[in-house]
């Protein structure tokens, strides 16, 4: 079971997936936690790039895209295979709305990137944690990269995950991250894939 | 002026090159020498990363197309605004040809992914040392990626260089690379773009 996790910086991506890891656990299911970007080595030499340099868009483009790539091939396909649970925190819907509908590269073209960057992995179910950009602002990690964007760019970045979500209603289930974190929980378990 | 020199390692683009920049220097031209994957210092953390790490054709793809965005920017455009004459050891067409011809990946979607990397740079002269890939094994340096590679591998990636030769007549200059130095550096300058 592949599961993924969207939404802003700050919507609590992270306290609902150690919540569902734990749950599952506790079921006796083998559970890993995963991030785009920058699990494992190759990742954090990525996600290093990205964070102390001010790349040009398309360069971060690309260094998402490989750090992807590798993702899949070394974490995410072989904990499947091996019957792991993945829940990974951002996948490539982030790409298709960061990268496309906030800063402007066509969408069909990213949508085939992550195509030949996954090799076609598509998440069995996708959680987006949709909140009002000011109130995750307040939330979230002050100072980063995307902290500093402006208020529009975070408008752009919720209306494409939104546009995604009702794009394929089978495989999101939309969230709203305003509810307290035990409520959130009931409503991601309940809406568990099969 | 933008001038690129495509062909296989071993082949003498760095000789030549060097011999170029000599000559264009005592004319009392700017010369700058820059090469790809590598420039700089974001282009040799890339490197590194391409040269240490086994990554996956696909991350391999997107690292190249993130260093060539970077590189564009940062050391070949704005040296050529100011009146530089920019001699580089590799760019798009090495993409096209090794992850294309030799690696499988489409190639009109390279040539996209080339055109969004450089913002649409096209280099005013391409020379393409053409040589027997066994005569450049020879030469190249050993041990390293692309030695590592079959003698088929070597093939595709000839006869991929012949063929963008071939479809860009004006822009490519088509050297055998298995003659002397100083008449490969004769017919370069001889075909130097005006």
């Amino acid at each position: 079971m592949f599961v993924t996790f969207e939404g802003v910086d700050g919507a609590g991506k992270s306290t609902l997936i150690s919540a569902i890891a734990e749950r599952l656990r506790a079921e006796g299911q083998s559970v890993l936690i995963a991030r785009e970007p920058g699990d494992g080595e190759f990742g954090l030499a990525i996600r290093e790039m990205l964070l102390e340099r001010h790349v040009c868009p398309e360069a971060e483009l690309f260094l998402f895209l490989a750090d992807r790539s590798e993702h899949v091939r070394n974490t995410v396909a072989p904990a499947l295979s091996r019957g792991t649970t993945v829940l990974c925190d951002r996948y490539g819907d982030s790409t298709v709305v960061y990268q496309g509908y906030a800063r402007g590269f066509d969408i069909e073209l990213l949508k085939r990137l992550n195509h030949l960057a996954t090799q076609g992995l598509v998440p069995d179910r996708t959680f987006l944690l949709d909140v009002d950009p000011a109130i995750a602002a307040q939330r979230g990690t002050k100072g980063d990269r995307l902290d500093r964007e402006s208020s529009n760019f975070h408008q752009l970045v919720r209306n494409g995950f939104l546009s995604l979500a009702r794009e394929e209603p089978h495989r999101f289930v939309l969230l709203d991250a305003s509810k307290p974190p035990d409520e959130l929980l009931h409503e991601a378990l309940n809406a568990w894939p099969a």
